[in-house]
């Protein structure tokens, strides 16, 4: 999928919603248990309910580590499902990899090729090598770590280099160069809607990918002035607050209102 | 586990070895293609063949992710075969993850709860909050990633901070605040041996994990004059040179004595 693509679902479904698929098996309706793959039935539902408001999803790979011996079953069936029924659905692997390169490709052999994903989320620690090899996968997508939204984002992240700038500017400014705008994007936290301004100043046309919005506290209309550029440019995701919306046999669709609810204040900023 | 025991163990192997289980399905030898579990009794008589000359394993999740949709169940098995056949084993999970605490806790949950890991490799990007959940299960060890040893670690590892460190020596100083050296290591990467004398000074009592040596060009006797202390303080990893060093039906017996052939070289280091 390419970024021309994923605009022109914007515009379609007046929506830049990316919905965290992070399906904990301890928290999703009881009456789900039964089944043999309770966490993909989970999500199967979810999907059906909202993919008319969004333009993508993210699972959250720890939470499928963490299920059962075959919670990667149901990460692929999850990503399988997805693909096969909204094949517009731009799809995202939160994994938050990172390792040398004749690594990294197993990682990319394992969610571009075994599973149907457009895109992994990778921290760029390592440098260069741990993206290379996701880059030679025609049409998919590289999500770098820049800024995170969680409290200890500030312990390294925005650190002074002696070049004046903070560390996740410099692997902005860097990684920038490694692929370009139709095959990365970047984490930036919510939390931190005022640092989208400078992030726009060094890379005005990439995508970012803004965790944060609902539970972790960020605002929408304040990313959207800070972040949004001519083509939207803007993949915002909530997760917990539309997922677990509710909690009983009706869990679907309220899921569904809540993401209607924030499609449509995204279609007032869409105007 | 606790830093004791693994002293103790390096003193009656007369070893600190850790063998990388990186065991890529396409590169195992192709009788065992036809078992149920291919990388699985490849590990298994890998295992068996070396276990006396090393103190540790470190499988790499991206080659059970990339395996195929039971990659993970043959990582947990055999997690389970190596603690319980060689229990005095340290064993550790090269996944360098690093995520939020909520979903930090949903990956010690899968590598300490479900399958049997003493230790994660971690990325500190996203500072303390990714390491805490680890902390908080007892005789675990969080592993972090400070200098890697592929080409572009120095894109970022190593830049100069306003406070004349470079990042990589701020994050080892920062970190080890966190926890204390009987929860964490730092993964140091050999091709920079030189560096191990600098890091000393940051953390002279920690355990160091040392990849890079074989296939990415370390030496062994640099690392123990720069990088050794009193009680060892080192482990030192091998992948291929060790597990793939022959690929007939004799490969087991092969990496055997190849593991033998490091353990005396370290022998004569610890004498």
């Amino acid at each position: 999928m390419n970024s021309k693509q994923i605009t022109e679902q914007i515009r379609r479904k007046q929506s830049f919603l990316c919905i965290g698929l992070d399906s904990d098996i301890r928290k999703i309706p009881t009456h789900l248990l039964d089944e043999k793959y309770p966490v993909f039935e989970f999500n199967k539902q979810i999907i059906d309910a909202t993919a008319e408001y969004c333009i993508a999803y993210k699972p959250n790979t720890a939470f499928y580590e963490a299920c059962d011996e075959n919670g990667f079953e149901q990460l692929a069936m999850t990503a399988d499902y997805a693909k096969n029924n909204y094949p517009e659905i731009f799809l995202i692997a939160d994994a938050k990899r990172g390792d040398i390169d004749n690594t990294s490709q197993m990682y990319a052999q394992a969610f571009f090729a075994q599973m149907k994903f457009d895109a992994v989320t990778l921290s760029p620690y390592m440098g260069k090598d741990t993206a290379k090899p996701f880059f030679e996968v025609n049409d998919k997508w590289v999500v770098l770590l820049a800024l995170t939204s969680n409290n200890s984002a500030s312990d390294f992240q925005t650190v002074k280099l002696e070049n004046g700038k903070m560390l996740y500017e410099e692997i902005i400014s860097q990684s920038a160069q490694w692929g370009n705008a139709d095959n990365t994007m970047y984490v930036v936290g919510a939390t931190k809607a005022e640092m989208l301004k400078s992030i726009r100043e060094i890379i005005p046309n990439h995508f970012l990918l803004i965790p944060g919005i609902g539970a972790q506290g960020g605002n929408l209309a304040d990313v959207a002035k800070y972040g949004m550029n001519e083509s939207c440019g803007l993949i915002v995701n909530s997760s917990r607050a539309i997922i677990f919306a509710d909690n009983t046999k009706n869990f679907a669709a309220e899921a569904g209102k809540k993401a209607r609810e924030i499609q449509q204040e995204m279609a007032n900023i869409l105007q």
